[in-house]
């Protein structure tokens, strides 16, 4: 591997310093050291140093502040999300004692897309509901889904929509049944403009994107959802 | 939402570009639609046009060539990566009929790390092999993984490293065991300098890091590694 050259030195900075931060040896509201002390402990010239800084601060991971130093960001702690076919959003954030909400950004009813119907096995004319939903963890937005529901199953669901606040609680209230996760898709990309915008997250931050299929406890596909979550805030534990 | 502004314009057009490359209606070695269309499509000006073009340009979807429109890139398929016990990169690999190679960069026995020993279940004291491995999908590198066994279940491992291919290949011939997956974390992140070397990537492409415990058939923890994957070149599914 190359190391010599200017532009890794100040990517090898860059990454010291990330690593510090992360592992709680730099903490939270504190300084990183001086450029002076850096250019020391790096032997370069405050010119790389100056450029690892800009790095991190692009990055998100420090504020320079003029004539005082550069302050260590809050860093998300990212929530645990265990997969599993009983995985539900509001038992997993309560078990880790996490304040959580979900909100009803829009809903629909009306034809499905091919991939909604090829998942759920249903026609062309069969009508669905479109629910999107937004989930907070300490009042911060983490995750926008867009969730499909064949009308069949959940007739008139929106007369329960007022005072939303899970999709599980009112289908296990008013319909008497909980889906059962069935099968996973996800991928990591980056935020297109929706998602950072209701993310209210910065477009450098990936995205993980899952697809879900869920079935009805009797065993044919009654949700298919995608979700799109911040991958900083979001770490997905499979247990085989 | 907003919409009408011009710098979420721009945007808007970029991401019609990106949906149409990505479900084929504009395809690879092809131009996407003219300046002078786009335009009058979007009832924008040309700085506009410029702007969404400048940004997937970026990122990687288009080639502008001077004086003949913009290129379409060939997107890399991405392969499917099923997660389950069994999981064997190249079982998955083989039965996507996809070219496929392991290569050994790095190996090393010693003592364990912290993270490495508490997920092992072994003490300080106990040596432990650490391998650095990079996967090759048809001549493209798509994953490094650091996996670490240690030395009592495979003492010697050094004296098979000649014409390495496949890790789980050599354990099953030479030790007569094949680990079983039992737990994996993974989570969405940017490339540190290293990953972007070593794999070849641009920085702005999402890693999907992957941490996965293995089992001995007989029950204890046999082989902790870390994957760090291009996402653009991986679909992770999980069936319950």
């Amino acid at each position: 591997m190359k190391g010599n050259d200017d532009s890794a030195q100040h990517l090898k900075i860059a990454e010291f310093l990330i690593e510090n931060i992360r592992n709680g040896e730099y903490k939270e509201n504190e300084k990183i050291p001086s450029e002076h002390k850096l250019c020391h402990l790096f032997q370069v010239n405050r010119h790389v140093v100056r450029q690892a800084i800009a790095r991190i601060t692009n990055q998100g991971w420090v504020t320079p502040v003029q004539g005082k130093g550069c302050y260590i960001n809050r860093i998300p702690k990212p929530i645990q999300y265990v997969l599993s076919s009983q995985t539900r959003f509001s038992e997993i954030m309560d078990s880790q004692g996490v304040q959580h909400e979900s909100r009803l950004l829009h809903w629909e009813k009306g034809l499905s897309s091919l991939a909604e119907r090829s998942n759920l096995q249903i026609h062309e004319d069969e009508t669905i509901y479109r629910l999107e939903i937004l989930r907070y963890v300490d009042d911060k937005p983490i995750s926008i889904t867009t969730t499909v529901i064949p009308e069949i199953e959940v007739p008139n669901l929106e007369h329960h929509f007022d005072g939303f606040s899970s999709l599980y609680g009112l289908l296990e209230k008013q319909y008497h049944f909980r889906p059962i996760r069935s099968r996973s898709v996800f991928q990591g990309c980056l935020p297109v403009w929706k998602d950072a915008e209701i993310l209210e997250m910065p477009e450098n931050i990936p995205i993980i994107q899952m697809e879900n299929l869920m079935n009805h406890p009797s065993g044919s596909p009654v949700e298919y959802s995608v979700s799109r979550m911040r991958s900083d805030m979001h770490k997905c534990l499979i247990v085989y």
